[in-house]
């Protein structure tokens, strides 16, 4: 029953921001790269996304995969509720798939800054990530190598990584401990369109 | 001689920012509560501020204690070094004394976010904080207890809380293992003068 309240949220914020587009399943899907069907079932709550499916959703919809799963759609009302307490154990926010583990948003509504907490890493590195704002990425436990545009730096416990999303990026594990991540993205919503193509 | 190094830095830096605004060192000491041998000794790299210092020295120059650790003065040339890398064990960036601990930057450079590590909290509640823009707090190790405002919250390890600056908050430790904290603050250039008198 938990799950399948977190994976509700989350599609009930995809659906939401998408209807206000005013866009179709079946348009979102495509530009996605993913079944009708499938992102169907994810609206509904009856399947859970990856982090990669999630971001392919996101920037069709001019957003992030970290904003959907800080229920953005679902206004965290500032005045009333300007204070946002997520704790680990919580039932209330939904973890989304990623290579190697899993990611937990770290703040619920519409906020300044998207904080996730990525736990596990792949050993191999996997398609790199790119998006507006400036991501933060610091080192809870275990050794990762970051890939910043063909620029690689390793980073241990402790150690903070910042750049520009808009440099393609990506990690990998280096230790067999598990590796866990805070990461925190500016949450700057596009100006123009950078994902989509130019109107033409 | 790395310490003397990192107090430079940060003591440059308040002094780049005191002179860009054509400010005195009387002026600034005076508005932030300190004696003008003190910051004269802090601007020379000849002392160490507390966090407390740091943050009323950076009120009192439109900035925030975070900007100031991380070296915003002088610029990193977004250009051609946008990615920032802090390791734990770097003499790069200059650690400020805070209640029970000390504060350690994790970011070099202008920067949209300004984290820091907390290390440390004190048993007591201290003074209230209270600055521009957004701040997360990430629980590394340790429990402590938050008070936004008056309303109290414990955070354990792999909790997040997230709210306004400009509410009132503060925290201490709950527990006898070391506290350890990653802290987010947006970087928001003060659109009004919020913290000095209305001219008048």
């Amino acid at each position: 029953m938990t799950s399948y309240t977190e994976e509700l949220r989350l599609g009930g914020a995809i659906r939401a921001r998408r209807r206000r587009l005013g866009m179709t399943l079946v348009e979102v899907a495509a530009s996605a790269g993913l079944s009708h069907p499938f992102l169907s079932q994810l609206e509904r709550g009856l399947a859970r996304p990856s982090m990669r499916s999630l971001t392919a959703i996101a920037a069709t919809l001019g957003t992030t995969a970290q904003a959907l799963m800080a229920d953005t759609e679902l206004p965290a009302a500032p005045d009333t509720e300007p204070v946002s307490v997520v704790r680990r154990a919580s039932d209330l926010v939904a973890p989304v798939d990623s290579p190697g583990g899993y990611v937990r948003p770290l703040v619920r509504g519409e906020r300044a800054m998207l904080p996730v907490e990525f736990n596990g890493a792949p050993r191999e590195f996997d398609e790199y990530y790119r998006h507006d704002g400036e991501e933060f990425v610091y080192v809870v436990q275990g050794l990762i190598e970051v890939d910043i545009e063909g620029g690689f730096h390793t980073a241990s416990a402790g150690d903070g990584v910042y750049y520009p999303g808009g440099l393609r990026h990506r990690w990998r594990s280096l230790s067999d401990e598990d590796v866990r991540l805070v990461v925190v993205q500016q949450n700057r919503p596009p100006a123009t369109d950078s994902h989509g193509e130019p109107p033409n």
